[in-house]
């Protein structure tokens, strides 16, 4: 998507093989990126959350490889070398399942390899790792732009949109989930306006979210997180579109704390809720969300401490009294029964087994 | 409630006549009181929100009037220039019903009383106001105390309540509407825990409603406005009770932005949702609040800024891209179908017209 007027991906090489990414921790007040020369650095910029989200953590993890075998062309044993570059960087984030993916798949894929080659196959395999992620965001923003296409020939006028948490190109390589049939409907030139929970307590949406859109153009309004039933309720929403962290087998979806709550209000106001994610997001051996998927918990300085800017420098601020204790889940279940349809890769489908199952018969 | 350990009201008189009032606005970082010696500064400390609340509006425009006669007194004509202060307070927040009313009473209760009796007798009907008001909120603490008792009886342990926003003692002079509750079952004995929900934008959750139930010992946990919904589903609410803004004939309730989707939460998880008032916010001239309640909105810089405190010096933040607009509604409705009733101060009352009606056959 583009960035100051640039079509700019999350992640890309440079001629000197260098790797280069958005350092996401300054946005959205300053747009800066990093040259990332060693599978170190690599590993550093992804402990440190300089990027994240799934599809950017698998695709930097194999860039990562790549920048590796660099270096452990060098040593005597390579391959012995990379495998421990490999556990350098799965040790950075150990949940993301992307990570481990991306570095297995690299090792797998170099283990025949002879020396000489090892740079230009790891470098090509990262490449489409990376193409692989934008072309399963770009086809979720083609299933979901007929969505859209939809609503808008019966509605003829701007199609508002609510969202929440970054589920947006910043998460991925380009596109993102939730926002990719935002930007193809935009690009396709419906008038969308898209309403962007600020997702309590890390803000991803008021500072990620609305930063990606309005580099891109799309008309957007940030709101609190409790404004979406009021909107709803006024006929202001015409479609929910969420991320997701994980999808289970019957459907229920883990996705960013809240979300929820906008699903329920999505419902007792007739407005379709979309959950947006690319296959690997589905999680066969589990069913029954609610019930079954552990809930992280996290940091309560997330919730006691806001970032932002104040006089030209980010700070932080304490909001509440010192003394109230506070607590931060990350994410909430959906059920499936509150969801109308997830946009995947693979088309459309209804948030149930069986119909989960006909679109991925390999899982029967 | 509870101050540093010593039972405060949010007004009161000094010996010398003077008021004095809580700075709210330095809560929850510093307790501070102001001595208010004239009416012009009351007027202030009203339009300053150095004072909110319906319930303490009115019982600073009480003793508004009273400071007033001190000085009309000095006048020809003390009913025309108390007339005249009367304008003044009521001009500085128009919309608040409480602040008129109690303008009103003063005037009409002082318009035959003689000069030298005018101070007794204005400083009397304050004195009655704030008391009466007290008095509204003790009442919901009772009626609100037999619900959590019955639920009690039955748990048997810990009794973990859901609020939002800040309908605490804070908002009137004594108890408060949702917190009377909450602080007459803490005071019989009963082991509760609040979870507070922040209440963005404004945050009167975490500022207000955190340190009012901190400093009476009420056991708390400040979270995220998203989070309600999870802790439902997971048997880690007993109740919701909150405040209202106002609640219609047929006993629809608006109430801060963000409540309707906690009371969606309730129902989807069979958990009691309450609404707390005094008598005085039923509007009986309006039916179907989602329709007729007009909704006000708000500065967008209330969203975009965040207030705290860092290196000891109350600042604010810009919390997301200087570009981004931002929508601010102040208040949604929630249907009366998802309360399980109203905790007034003449009992607890199911939320339809007929039986608001049996509880107030005047207003037949």
């Amino acid at each position: 998507m583009k960035v100051n007027n640039k079509p700019t991906r999350t992640i890309w090489e440079k001629e000197n093989r260098d790797v280069v990414v958005i350092d996401q921790r300054l946005l959205p007040f300053e747009f800066k990126t990093l040259d990332i020369t060693t599978v170190e650095e690599m590993a550093d910029v992804i402990l440190d959350m300089v990027v994240r989200g799934a599809g950017l953590i698998g695709a930097s993890a194999g860039y990562g490889m790549a920048l590796a075998t660099r270096q452990a062309i060098t040593n005597e044993n390579p391959l012995e070398s990379l495998s421990k570059y490999g556990d350098l960087l799965k040790g950075t984030r150990p949940t993301a399942v992307n990570l481990a993916w991306a570095v297995d798949r690299q090792l797998e894929n170099l283990k025949d390899v002879k020396k000489e080659n090892l740079i230009d196959e790891a470098y090509k395999l990262a490449r489409i790792i990376a193409d692989e992620d934008e072309a399963f965001c770009r086809q979720i923003g083609q299933h979901g732009l007929e969505i859209i296409q939809k609503i808008y020939k019966k509605k003829n006028s701007k199609i508002n949109i609510l969202t929440h948490c970054n589920a947006g190109w910043l998460a991925f390589v380009d596109y993102g989930s939730a926002t990719a049939p935002m930007y193809t409907a935009h690009d396709s030139g419906i008038p969308i306006h898209v309403w962007v929970d600020e997702t309590r307590p890390r803000n991803q949406g008021a500072s990620l979210t609305a930063w990606e859109l309005g580099q891109h153009g799309v008309e957007h309004t940030v709101i609190p997180d409790n404004a979406g039933g009021h909107l709803m309720q006024h006929g202001m929403v015409d479609l929910v579109i969420v991320g997701a962290d994980r999808v289970t087998r019957n459907g229920d979806a883990a996705n960013k704390i809240g979300t929820y709550l906008k699903a329920l209000s999505a419902v007792d106001n007739d407005v379709p809720f979309y959950v947006a994610l690319p296959s690997s997001t589905i999680d066969w051996e589990t069913s029954d969300g609610v019930k079954n998927i552990p809930i992280e918990q996290r940091s309560q300085d997330e919730v006691k401490y806001m970032r932002g800017i104040c006089e030209n420098k980010v700070s932080e601020v304490l909001i509440l009294p010192e003394s109230s204790p506070c607590a931060n889940y990350g994410f909430d279940v959906t059920p499936a029964r509150l969801i109308t349809a997830l946009i995947t890769d693979r088309g459309v489908i209804k948030a149930t087994e069986n119909e989960l199952l006909m679109h991925y018969p390999e899982q029967k």
